[in-house]
């Protein structure tokens, strides 16, 4: 969400021609890393450092998945020479390097299917969360993920599952490969919405313990926008599911719709979760308002207590601060007593009063 | 809706294979304990602590009908082992598995029905809403229903009725058992709802008797937050009897029917219900608001009368009060009377105005 | 709406068999009265206090409409048994003697259609709105109406109709006689509905010559909650209606239609009124809140100004009544008169100030 | 919205037979006026004051379009004479009596269509809208149209089109005719959306000026219940241009349906304009509010500033006016001035503190 | 939205025949200016004040595409004659001149698509958003664009790109170019929807560092209505969009559906944008006021002690300014001392007492 690279993108891109490819995103300087990664049941190879040309169409009946993990999306020459080489849409690779595209869905006919996605982490000292475009396309018998230059490759624990055992991946195609990367982004939004989960929660003791200031309230409408940024990241990934498992053609296979399903199962648990953190903010807000305002209310009723007992008295005593020669009281022997008195009595009943209305 | 487990979750099953069975919930000691029930319209057998190989798969045209009902879901290998036995799919048994599996309902192939639920019940000695993950898998001739080991099996009085009478479930089928199990469940919901109900009730009465205080709104803000709980458990259950009743295939028999669209009916009152409870303590907290905000008011405007009518007078007890040595006043002899009646002048002059502006 | 029968119903009926009869209301001593009516264009026949086994199920091609008027739901074996000779489902009897069912229509095949329904009155001495359990089984030639056990049978103006003329209920079928009482109970609800609609127009005024108070708001709070109230039993009525004219049974005539579809206009000119009533009620809060906020700052800007004038008077009387031996000012001849003009001009200067800022 | 009307409406129709013509509106004496124009593209005829035997549906291929303008729906006797000579169904006569009905379409088998509306004009001194009934018949070469009786029949405008020239009506059939109307009563909502948008820039002045009022809010109030009003008689229309679209019989000519787009398309132009003025309203309530609320907090200000201040002063003034024989304080010669000193140093830094906090 | 003008056109057009041509916006001076552009792959040719009469209709299979840029749309004459060559509707016509139409899209049978849009810009040195009304008609092999005239055309960048390359639009149909300028007002959204996203993050600078006043509040409440304003534009665009994709006919052709995704795509990002920005609108308002609210209730704090602390020392002091003659403690040697040291202790148990209290 860095501001001032949002605004210059519009310019950009106003008056070129559509399917231009520009990279849109923070400047990088590393080279795009590509891992080239073949399996099936019984074996697998991993090419860690793959060259371009390396990259090539599966044949048909390859007896193997061909999985092509791109790191790195800036230099519009290497998405281009994968673009020719794959024959994909102009628009498609676009996508891939526009890091503000938001999630969605696309088929190409019905040999291609284009995902694109966002992964969130926190990162940095602060634990701020930081946004990666993802893109995968899909098509019979491989599959490319693309990703945004970082330090760590995302997709690394589904290489090393490859790697480790001749489990579920490697038993199924390209189409169970997709899922398992979704799956794991989907796990990253899990963690992220826990740990949001956990600053409400403190949030919630500090509120209701009273200690809660200005700067409570500034971290709640901060955890509020970073609510939003998430549901905009992971709503559009429902529909992007419901298209897969609607999805007709022979790339996605039948044994991999239960795992879509559960994917499925899973983002609308974390749309529901972060729906009732908004709630919960917005509680928790009204919480906070009732509390200041409350307490604003007892500082109030001092004032008041303070200034109706004290204001009258202070005035008979201003009276019998006067200067007039004929005073009679001023003359009397218990005059002065019997004012004490008095003023004792006024407030005794003042103070009464304000007990009975409950104001003390 | 402990929290501290909430948080372990995610991070337990971040990069595992998707299907691994992992119990994610609170810690339990007890074993698991499985209950077999065979009944029809004229006999039943139930063996109270089943061993997992009597645990078999009734023929196609068993003349009973089985019921495996199993108390804990705590030992993967006791999950697993049933798994094998009935052919169940990894991730149904994930699912029975994860306590924190929102309520849903999965069609495998035409010979599996799967459905979760929670049930709700007060517990302990604050009354706390305790939530208890519940699953259900209704095959052709049998039910399995799994739920979290508890002190009591909560279908005791499913168990009861086939015991004692030959009544309308032993002359049904396995989707009637489902149905009556349910159904229970539903109940369940009544009766929490209700004791929701009492409690605003309580409340109601509290607020408009203006007995009201910051505690009053913290148990409002708690209800909510238990209404929303509820509310989020209850309404998945609507589309999943939905799914049920416009379930095609032979799991669920004609005569069924009736009873589930009753189940339906139950369900969308629980949820008009908490509707119209959410909207009461909304409406219970704007009057509690227009109260502390009335009160305040009478404060304020106490504050403001003793003020603006002793200020004045004050002040010309203190004219009166300096020591000018040419002060015509203080040298007559009835100014201080005339001072005095002056005083008392324009103090009901401020009375009668402010009485005339309705401030007093 | 009474609650304390609120509490027992969900305890009652927990663990019990589904369909078993219970009755759930208000306790009712009366018997239970039966009328029997049979009518076509040319002849009728009104039996007022008709035996249980007069009721029999008119042939097929009866020449006559039957109408069994039941009048009190309480007694289970009267329900029961008519359930029998009609060959009633039990659950459809369930939701006849439960008046806490919400109003819905069910389809039994395709001879039967059971609608319940609320007919709203006002009673008593504080006119408060009563509600009344209705459900009407509708089947070839024949229909019987439930009603709970009230001091005047709410289909009377009906029965008077078919005794008066040989008007249109006379030459319709059960359907017409169907819509003709659905009608009167919507007749009912516009009453009711116009009384709210009047004492808005009150409390309009009331609040609008600002002469509302802390009770006005507590009225506007009853006046939500009764439209709540009356929203939760309209509302259904929509869906039931437009179940009936989608409805292709032969129960339905053809000639019924148009009837029904002005019954549906009726209905949702009543939600439209019901939610221009809500629209009003929150506007009237809103002028409330502003002009309580309204007076509340004319109080406390009589208090600022009092104090911001008198204040620094006072002070300065304050000032002169110090007893320090040598101050030059107090053995001067016009000190006294100069100090005098001094705080008149301050209080003339502040007068001014506040003029300008249109405080005052 | 005349109030006393609205209220013995339903008392009159509760308990009589649906269908009985009963006209429901403000009491009218004048007689019913009924013009009958016939015209085709080279000819026409008006008759100004038709009688009711000359209404007569014309021949299947009449070849002229009939339209029978009837101005005044107070007399059932007219209006049940017009029924029987068009044969048209009782309540769709009731509708046309009927001023409370809202806006709707009913297609009477293929041959009959059914349309309601109201017409809005300012009407008086005050400029308050007035709302007039207005209904359509259109059947197979012919209209009827029915407007409640006032100063002026709104379709005048189109009755001088059809006088004046041979233009697009005169060559164009019943359909296009009913179009026609339809337009010129959308043409009266745009007059009064505008009058609307007008008043509501004045406000806009006014409030962003800071020379609004307690009357300008109740001014706001008004105008958001005007637009309420206009959008129940508006929305419907939406609908009822929708049915004719999709309208397939034979009333409907192809060459109309580009008209009746445009039309929808006005409509949905004024629904707009509608709820785009509904928020300028929130949001300058809001505006108002928080000028209200900013001008409250620096009369607070005013106060606490002055308080602060003067406060401590005075007290210091109270001490050494104290009257105990022994302050040596009082005796000292350059006492007075050293306290005056200090007050002016306390003044200042008070005033240095305010300006910092920027209070000031 | 020039005010004035608004409420002129309602007037203008009452009574009129629909279809009427009739200019209703700005007033204009300039004639017309026309350009004529014909092209293929492999040639171009662009005329840039072309004849009225130059505009023909291209044959059915005319080698090149036939685009007729027209700018000003003032004119009822050009327009008509336009009109008659290229056979449009009247209602077509009627919309290309009205520049309040909203935008929307009409097919006219199979032969053509008229879509009519706003192209934002800022303008003029306060840089407010301009508003002009564009429509498009495309037909078999042509496009003709309409524009308000103004300085700049702005389809000068597309006529470029066609003089500069033989690029995509080169290569490709008039339905390709419909997309390219769509493609590019569409980008002028992204502009200004950029330049708003810019000063709500200089605002939210001033707000969350506290310096913002009324005026931030104006100018927010200014957005508020510019990002209405530019929603009520941009939305309807979302639809137009989908039409254009659903469409069947031969005028869209295969290869240009996955730009027009990819416009939807942007559409909907847009639209995502101006949603958020208005959440953040509302929120950014929430923590103004939350500012606001806080700083008033430290200015009543402060108000508070300072009279809680110095009323009651004023009142001691004013005791002992009485002039009774019998006051035991005037005489003393050390009462005023006495005096003085317990108006300290009571000041600093005061201020221990609202520290606890944390209102210090």
């Amino acid at each position: 969400m860095s501001k001032r690279k949002r605004y210059r993108s519009a310019e950009k891109t106003l008056g070129t021609s559509p399917g231009t490819l520009t990279y849109i995103g923070e400047e990088i300087e590393h080279a795009t890393k590509i891992k080239r990664i073949e399996y099936n049941a019984t074996d697998y190879r991993v090419d860690e450092s793959s060259k371009l040309s390396a990259c090539r169409l599966p044949g048909n009946n390859a007896p193997f998945v061909g999985w092509i993990d791109v790191d790195g999306i800036h230099e519009p020459k290497v998405v281009e020479a994968l673009g020719q080489q794959f024959r994909l849409h102009p628009l498609l690779l676009e996508d891939v390097m526009n890091t503000e595209q938001k999630p969605k869905i696309d088929l190409y006919d019905d040999t291609i299917v284009f995902v694109t996605l966002k992964n969130l982490h926190h990162s940095g000292q602060r634990q701020e969360i930081e946004t990666e475009h993802v893109s995968f396309v899909l098509g019979k018998g491989f599959l490319i993920s693309f990703q945004e230059e970082r330090r760590k490759d995302i997709f690394e624990p589904v290489i090393e599952r490859i790697r480790a055992s001749a489990g579920k991946t490697r038993r199924n195609g390209a189409d169970y490969l997709l899922f398992a990367l979704m799956d794991l982004i989907v796990d990253h939004y899990f963690l992220i919405t826990e740990r949001i989960g956990e600053k409400m929660d403190e949030l919630e003791d500090y509120i209701i313990q009273e200690r809660a200031n200005q700067q409570t309230l500034a971290t709640l409408y901060t955890l509020k926008r970073e609510l939003a940024h998430i549901r905009r990241v992971v709503n559009p990934l429902r529909d992007i599911v419901g298209v897969l498992l609607r999805e007709e053609s022979d790339l996605i296979r039948p044994g991999t719709v239960p795992y879509l399903r559960d994917l499925a199962d899973h983002v609308s648990q974390i749309i529901e979760l972060l729906e009732s953190y908004r709630e919960q903010i917005a509680g928790l807000m009204d919480v906070y308002y009732s509390i200041v305002n409350n307490r604003m209310n007892s500082v109030m009723k001092t004032l008041t207590i303070v200034s109706a007992i004290f204001i009258p008295l202070t005035f008979i005593a201003g009276i019998y601060g006067m200067n007039f020669d004929n005073m009679p009281e001023l003359r009397t022997k218990t005059g002065y007593f019997w004012t004490l008195a008095a003023m004792t009595a006024i407030a005794i009943g003042e103070i009464i009063y304000f007990k009975r209305k409950k104001w003390m």
